[in-house]
């Protein structure tokens, strides 16, 4: 390319492998940067160094964190007799979110997925299985309403029941604010037999 | 944000500083990142780095490039007596794309624009005036079609005229593929006014 700069190019090259961002925007994203001051341009290229370099999994729960036990393991104040099972440390995220679930996370990072040829080996079900060797009142599934999360829902419970230990899954039905006309049938169905009594 | 650990909170927020990455985008990134292997993402840290620091303006027509000459300028091969003006290194790289303009380009990295306080003096006509006092045929004003870049168009015509030097001004029209029914009043007016004989 005569009309880039081998760098602005590479720069480009380099972004426009990241999810989600195509040609476009990695080229305007890449003069974006080529734009900032200089202390900000290190400022993000040594943010992502460190962030690769420090984070690792938790030893327990197994989500994304800058120690070897991260900060909701580690406190005390949180119920570790209740354990949400969820697929990844976004879905974490979103629940830590609501600031109202007051137990612990067992992080699966994946779910189980005949089609990409993940099976429950590949998921972290050996270490949730180790955890309830512990004192455990009840466990959350909280993996995604897709075909893979319900399929691993639906694993994982059969695998946990015979321990006697509680098993849930969390609601499935109409989000908050969803307007019927546009919901999916499915949905709708899920919704019609969770209903409860008012 | 107990959720998060500090890298990838830090991270998250780095790159929801960029243009066009809202939140759960930035989210998005940095989770991916820390997927990435770890020479990978060296490589994008380096590469951004690299970018920011090797990259300058060419020292004749503008635009972004690694030496101190731009590859088009210091090529003998081209036109240099044909002089497209363009807003930035965004717009000279689309007319490069074409693989068509066999001239030279002078890149003013900006557009005169009142609203913003962008002025004449913000811009580089200075730059342009001293280049087209060697030997120039024309200067092709290929501004934006947006309210700054006719008026900066405007304003070079105005400016160049005296020195009886040709000026030109891309036409502005249908695009090609266009469908006539989506296209606003103001191009459909322009196409005709530009029409030309078949």
């Amino acid at each position: 390319m005569e009309y880039y700069s081998t760098h602005i190019g590479k720069l480009i090259e380099e972004l426009g492998r990241l999810p989600g961002i195509g040609p476009k925007s990695a080229q305007r994203l890449a003069f974006h940067i080529i734009s900032m001051p200089a202390d900000q341009v290190k400022q993000l290229a040594d943010t992502i160094t460190a962030a690769k370099t420090n984070v690792q999994y938790c030893r327990i729960c197994g989500t994304l964190t800058d120690a070897e036990v991260c900060p909701i393991c580690a406190n005390p104040a949180r119920d570790h007799r209740q354990i949400m099972v969820v697929e990844n440390s976004r879905d974490l995220a979103a629940y830590e979110k609501t600031q109202k679930y007051e137990g612990v996370y067992h992080v699966l990072q994946g779910a189980i997925s005949p089609m990409l040829g993940i099976g429950p080996d590949d998921i972290r079900l050996k270490e949730l299985m180790q955890r309830l060797q512990g004192d455990v009142d009840e466990v959350i599934i909280a993996t995604n309403s897709s075909l893979e999360g319900e399929t691993t829902a639906m694993y994982i419970s059969k695998l946990i029941k015979p321990t006697g230990i509680r098993v849930t899954r969390i609601a499935s039905g109409v989000p908050v604010g969803g307007d019927l006309e546009y919901i999916d049938e499915v949905t709708l169905l899920r919704a019609l037999q969770g209903r409860t009594e008012l």
